[in-house]
């Protein structure tokens, strides 16, 4: 948290960094927006707690979802950046993995306001499955 | 990654955990929705890049932040959870550092709208103050 306000710092100063450095920055950003909502929402169905806050997360989810693809342009590849250079050797490939991601976080926020478990469960699965995949194929390996 | 992998794992067997561990876990999600739109926020303004997704990330905050005095219910301060007995102990004092966050991220969620760096730049201060504000009195001090 102390980096976060650090960050918050900065913004203040509203300093500029340079382009590929920033658009790595932001892409940090969402897939941190969109890590903090697919935990929530899987600490909610776990834990079985406020379920009624579930389409709010994947709202949440599926907006985030809306504007990540626009957040590879060509430069971003910084040396802190995990993404791997088939993001963009791989066009297609890697759009393909996107529009599933987007489509199933779509489908999850259909899902949770129907509050019907018969389709949260293979949605959330969907979701799931689809951030899997492009961190797969598109994203260095994690311990 | 694999840790939010494995949880994710978790949530498709549905199993169940104490009501403390799951109110604690899903705090620890909601917290990271909010770390996300704000590091988004930041990362936005700080580098000049995709100013358009700013109220998507505001938007994405104000939501948050009306679901986030919910989850401090008694008994969910477990040995993994960094909040102060301070906020169980002071529940005045809390409930007026969450409303001002509650309030700072509705304003900024309107600042957003308005593309006029004249009301983002004191509403995202005022946002990141009220963070801090309430870290600073109801959460374990970081490194």
């Amino acid at each position: 948290m102390k980096g976060l306000l650090l960050l918050m710092g900065c913004v203040f100063s509203f300093s500029v960094v340079a382009d590929g450095e920033a658009e790595y920055n932001y892409r940090e950003g969402i897939m941190n927006s969109a890590k903090g909502h697919i935990s929530s929402m899987a600490a909610i169905l776990k834990g079985q707690v406020h379920f009624k806050n579930l389409p709010v997360h994947a709202d949440g989810m599926a907006d985030v979802a809306g504007i990540m693809p626009d957040v590879f342009p060509a430069g971003s590849q910084t040396s802190k950046s995990e993404a791997l250079a088939a993001v963009w050797d791989q066009p297609e490939a890697f759009k393909e993995a996107m529009d599933n991601f987007v489509d199933a976080a779509n489908e999850m926020a259909v899902a949770a306001k129907s509050g019907d478990m018969g389709q949260i469960g293979p949605a959330i699965q969907a979701l799931g499955g689809s951030c899997k995949g492009c961190h797969d194929d598109f994203r260095e390996e994690h311990d």
